[in-house]
């Protein structure tokens, strides 16, 4: 009873200071993700302390991730993605080694070993598909020009984070398993082949399917079950939980019913996602903003991650004019859960120092607080 | 990762299996609940084991049962309450005592002492309001005549309940705090009397307090808020959880909102609702189901639990006519977990053995089981 008590109390706490914030930062004409993210921070274990993180508060963020990501899918069309597949695979290569470049430059730079810099650098490769999608999607910008490329950006580069990681974590122990390498690859490249267009295609064949079930709500149910399993397999296959949420969301899309769920999962959405950037925010120590030295290579190595992606996806966007290629850029900066794994596991193998994991954090932080506001300006030099 | 990666495995397996097992008991014209209770017990630790309990799951199922309030709450009118307080009063008294002292005269015929027999009247005294809601939900009888007297009974009774209980614990710690029991009791009918009554009032007084926020979906946030926020608070002072969220369902029912709030939360209830009752089911250790003595004492008691709600419920809504009597007595037969709290201290303390706390066990599952199937039938003979 006692356990129940404080779970609610803090999830209460939690969700009304993350909305108070959020309407805060709304009214200022600020993104509301930001306030979230700060409210998290400052009730938090290393600010304020009223709330400390758990299991159970790490798993509903978890699920909140997956709820934006599957409403995000809900929001694509197979086509779009077939279209700009190789446009948005240009753009997470370009943005991702370019990242990695500058993070193993300034690690040797620091006379670091090969090591820990190839860590660094992994820390900072990959883009949070969760931020740019929250902020795209808060700004209605979902299927603007810029939003059909970063979001599949996005989930491509979240795969090319985990493989570069796979790749550095052989390095760190001393041997690289290529062939675990190849068959993450493969097995990532056939999972998206065959359960996107392999389960839209079933869907369309077969529109009634989903109404079925005799129960309550049958179909929005149904594309529960779906995203749940799929975010399930993909973790399981060792590709990240929200990929299988994003392949979801794709394929209900190509259902009747795509706009009924659209609209199902809304309230869902407004209960749990919030959780996912609040816990993010719950994840910074702020104490480390006392280390003067602390924070100036902490900003050094954050500039130099949002001019990695500013300039790689930027340069992988081109092609589509120069305010298109910005935006695109700009979406690509927020850094998160891949960042902060790398670390976790880098610390935790005495690879990484807890002062350069604190580093990891604070670019995780800087670089998600940052970019809605300049993405917003950017994506509306573009719509107009 | 793995972690993760485990718990939406899990969540995957037993949602699907639920839904599943929902349907088929859909289509022989079942109750769905049944089917979601009968899919935990399945799964769960205690039978094929596939599916462990943990601290998210229970979390998970308590916001399940919180949202389920909530939303029964959303469909119950002040006014309906000031009127059928009375009377929900009086059947939630003597269907309680009536239960207890059938659960208390057992335990003195078999020979047990005093304290654990009146754990035993404790354990089978209160309704599950859970169990009772979602089926009158289910059925779309939360406004018919019965429902509208069960639903408060539920709730009177779970207050009821609870006092019994804080007497009992005295008993069997060997001084009742008897002070405790009036501060208990006052608090109670000044929460739901402030709480409900103020909270109605300021909302029907200032209707366009919802449209405040400027966040995306702010009505429908604020409601939430304050669900977990009163949720929270009952919990904190002593009530259960469910209570708070009830009330602050029926504060939100006076809102002009009402409408949208109820769409909005049929999703939300969709997906976490059914974990409660997966919950419940995966509590059942079923192999003791392989002790003849202990199914005919378990049985025995069970058939004096539910003789206890339809005969003292019946009795207090008599007035009512003899057909809304009798379903507002099967519709009270349920118990749950306020059971399964008492029988868990019981145990851990030494005044209940591991077997009688299997039989308040098993007086939950197949009270819980059985009673849809016959207030469906009751509840049709009522309304036609």
């Amino acid at each position: 009873m006692q356990h129940i008590d404080q779970m609610l109390f803090g999830l209460f706490l939690l969700f009304a200071a993350a909305k108070l914030a959020g309407e805060i930062f709304e009214r200022l004409g600020q993104p509301e993700v930001v306030g979230e993210i700060l409210a998290g921070l400052i009730l938090g274990p290393h600010a304020l302390g009223w709330v400390h993180s758990g299991e159970f508060l790490d798993a509903i963020a978890q699920l909140g991730v997956i709820v934006l990501l599957f409403s995000v899918g809900l929001e694509t069309q197979v086509g779009d993605l077939r279209k700009s597949g190789i446009a948005a695979t240009r753009i997470a290569v370009y943005g991702a080694t370019l990242s990695m470049l500058f993070g193993v430059g300034i690690g040797h730079l620091a006379g670091m070993a090969l090591t820990p810099s190839l860590f660094l650098g992994t820390a900072i490769a990959a883009t949070s598909a969760g931020v740019t999608s929250r902020v795209l999607s808060d700004m209605g910008a979902l299927s603007s020009r810029p939003g059909r490329l970063i979001v599949p950006a996005a989930v491509v580069d979240d795969i090319l984070g985990l493989l570069i990681f796979a790749v550095v974590y052989g390095v760190g122990r001393g041997s690289v398993h290529w062939e675990y390498v190849v068959i993450a690859l493969v097995s990532a490249v056939a999972f998206i082949a065959i359960v996107a267009i392999g389960g839209a295609y079933i869907l369309r064949e077969h529109p009634r399917i989903l109404h079925r079930p005799q129960i309550k709500e049958g179909p929005f149910i149904l594309a529960l079950i779906l995203c749940l399993g799929l975010s399930a397999l993909a973790s399981r296959i060792g590709l990240a939980a929200i990929i299988g949420a994003f392949i979801a969301g794709v394929i209900v899309a190509e259902t009747r019913e795509q706009n009924d769920i659209d609209q199902q999962i809304k309230p869902v959405y407004a209960f749990l996602v919030p959780f996912f950037f609040i816990v993010t925010g719950m994840k910074a120590d702020i104490s480390a903003f006392a280390d003067m030295h602390l924070i100036l290579v902490g900003l050094g190595i954050t500039f130099l991650a949002i001019v990695g992606k500013v300039v790689g996806c930027g340069l992988g966007a081109l092609r589509e004019g120069k305010d298109v290629a910005l935006a695109v850029g700009v979406g690509m900066v927020p850094r998160g859960e891949v960042g902060l794994i790398v670390a976790g596991i880098g610390l935790s193998q005495g690879i990484l120092d807890a002062r350069l994991c604190t580093v990891v954090v604070m670019v995780v932080i800087i670089t998600t607080i940052v970019t809605p506001s300049l993405l917003k300006r950017c994506i509306t030099r573009v719509t107009g």
